[in-house]
């Protein structure tokens, strides 16, 4: 098998087999193929595409390509959940303990990574002493006895997806729907997941910009599953404004934690509700999405999810006090309101701007080698279709640098659009694909 | 400028601008851009075309990657002939001295390169002593004195040209008009010429398999050289039997000495006389190519061209008894017949194969490596629409290693595609753009 002959087919067309793919995934990921070959053959797909069979087949060859996570010695179905990345997204946070404390197994490996804020670690982080640096044996054991925990990424998981992916962003092959599916499927399958619950974003803060192309992402990862043995559903959900109020990694730890008290953002909980209540079905606790709802809406109201939060935090070194009382997470020094130059009714806020703007703040990663500050953000006081005043605040600064404050205030006015009617409002739940 | 944004521009179908094409070609030659990004606009190239601007400022960003070679001192209009690739193409061995003798100025630099047969230089060293390692300043003064000279290629003529072909050998991107036809001439104009005259082979034999294929390349081209103020003229010229009889370096030589002699091959001649003709109307010797026909059959029935031949070989060291008597020229030690099975009338002559078994004989080179044995090829002796009688002689083997002649014999015979009945003939010359 040549790797010239399998460019050249794709090229004029052709279905690759699954033989051909896996020779392409296995000799790219071990140095016989060279990058040149591989970015031509993705300039190919992305003008020819890939059908379903084929995208089925590339996503198990990355699985292949390094470790799968057994989690064969967890009990019942491993559920895991994914985002396609949105601004002041805290699901995670809310839904771990909501759905463990139903019983249903979360074992979660999770990375660092860039972005706005920091990854799930650097959240839990905020918890004095918490740490994910934990053997594989009690990461396991700790799942069988709490039903969560969460641990670094050690394993070498989907290294072909890192280096493709690599490849993609500097060679203009990124927007291929197959490669993007293929993609988050394989990492989420080789982390050992049962049944996989997607978040699909939609709108201008998210990577798929409209509804079309969400749903065109939303259904392709929806099949990949479902072909290699994975129940997949994908919620999509808008992201034409940041998720919740909280921007930053303690402030949505709080946020997480006022949600899982019942004193959380209205469309903070719902999401969670829908993605929950999807994980519950898929876990079979629940026969419909109406009753694994009330099963979720009970854990809350009876304070079983917070138990089950500061049971998790304790069992991995935190401080669970700090569930209790939130107030004792890290704080920044300065708190500074942005009030609002206009009146009018808030038609949009720019998520990713707001994101930058948290991450100048000192919030999130641009590079592998920056520090995060855990306790900088923004959290928002006004939201899509809020009626504001001139003078009233928009939304408030936790800064620990004075000097970031003021340029932080003229950005977070920018990023609110307001006009003088209020326009029709944008679901927050575009639908479910099942 | 970033590369990424010059993928992405070509990628989504826009036109790249002169400073575009410029960057990526200058980038790609000193080796700051990266095959993989190349590799990936190629394919984007491939699917996206690119128009007659674009072609004619890539062409000559490749001609300027390099040196350029200045022929100012030459007095006249240098015109080359560059021929796409046949089997059996002696065209240029018959038409240097025909044009030379008309007072038009050749000065050819010339490689060795891969193929069925050597290159224009390997099939001149079957002249005891004729050497092309003469200095620039000889070769130029050579010219001016006789009209004819040839050296071997010294200057790093369209480096980004090598650079790109390689590439698109082993990443599927060769397949473009665009790239095939600036490949080309870029090459031509790097190599000094004020105008050039194309062979564009059509056929099974060929690049380009059918004529539809073999004119848009001839247009593309035709087009560059007037974009670029080098007028240049396109013959389209069959190849779905070898051109000529002889297939081999010294059986060339011999057979572009008869037909000088006014004893060659018919299709030979024929396509001498229409790429020359128009030659010597783009050196502006004659007013219209039936004038230059006219000049061309003279110098041949006067013998001029013949001299011109002597007189070249003698002033690059050759000896030029052995034009007088081609007997004197290498000669294999077995001289083989292969004889025809079957009765009817050649309908075809498979010229890739025949140039195939003529490599295996020893004429041609595999890789860079190979030694190239001037004496051995292959003779036809049938040719398209003659009868062939069971028993006759389809074709003679010159070959020097016995053990390949039973071979050798048998795919002969395999190459020739002999019917009950003679099929309507196709043209040797489809037709001329200019």
């Amino acid at each position: 098998m040549k790797m010239i002959d399998i460019i050249n087919k794709k090229r004029m067309g052709m279905e690759l087999s699954t033989e051909e793919i896996n020779f392409f995934i296995q000799n790219y990921t071990n140095g016989s193929i060279p990058d040149y070959q591989v970015s031509a053959l993705l300039m190919a797909i992305y003008f020819q595409k890939m059908n379903m069979r084929e995208t089925s087949d590339l996503t198990m060859a990355m699985v292949n390509s390094g470790d799968v996570l057994d989690l064969s010695n967890i009990e019942g179905i491993k559920v895991d959940k994914h985002s396609t990345g949105g601004v002041g997204d805290t699901t995670s946070l809310v839904l771990t303990p909501m759905v463990a404390s139903l019983g249903i197994p979360v074992a979660k490996m999770s990375g660092r990574g860039l972005g706005h804020t920091g990854g799930t670690i650097d959240k839990l982080e905020s918890f004095d002493g918490f740490s994910v640096e934990i053997s594989e044996e009690q990461f396991i054991n700790n799942v069988n006895k709490d039903k969560i925990a969460i641990m670094g990424q050690t394993a070498d998981l989907a290294p072909a997806d890192k280096k493709l992916y690599a490849l993609r962003d500097v060679t203009g092959t990124v927007q291929n729907i197959s490669l993007i599916s293929s993609s988050i499927m394989s990492k989420k399958i080789a982390s050992g997941a049962d049944a996989i619950v997607l978040d699909v974003k939609v709108g201008d803060g998210a990577f798929m910009k409209t509804f079309e192309n969400a749903k065109e992402l939303a259904t392709a990862m929806v099949s990949i599953g479902k072909n290699v043995g994975r129940n997949t559903v994908a919620v999509i959900s808008d992201m034409d404004q940041p998720l919740g109020l909280a921007v930053g990694n303690a402030l949505e730890v709080k946020e997480a934690i006022d949600t899982l008290k019942g004193n959380g953002p209205d469309d903070l909980l719902e999401l969670c509700l829908t993605l929950g209540s999807n994980m519950v079905v898929l876990a079979k606790k629940a026969e419909t999405v109406e009753e694994a709802r009330k099963m979720l809406l009970k854990v809350i109201e009876d304070g079983s999810a917070l138990r089950k939060l500061k049971e998790f935090i304790a069992a991995q070194g935190g401080n669970p006090e700090q569930v209790e009382n939130p107030e004792l997470l890290p704080k920044a020094k300065y708190v500074v309101e942005v009030k609002s130059e206009v009146e009018g009714y808030v038609s949009k806020i720019d998520s990713e701007h707001i994101g930058l703007i948290a991450m100048e703040l000192g919030a999130g990663r641009a590079t592998k080698e920056d520090k995060i500050d855990l306790a900088v953000g923004i959290v928002l006081n006004k939201k899509r279709s809020d009626k504001v005043s001139k003078g009233e605040t928009l939304a408030y600064i936790h800064a620990n640098d004075e000097s970031k404050i003021e340029k932080a205030g003229k950005d977070i006015i920018v990023s609110y659009h307001i006009l003088n009617e209020n326009r029709k409002a944008v679901p927050l739940i575009y639908g479910v694909v099942k």
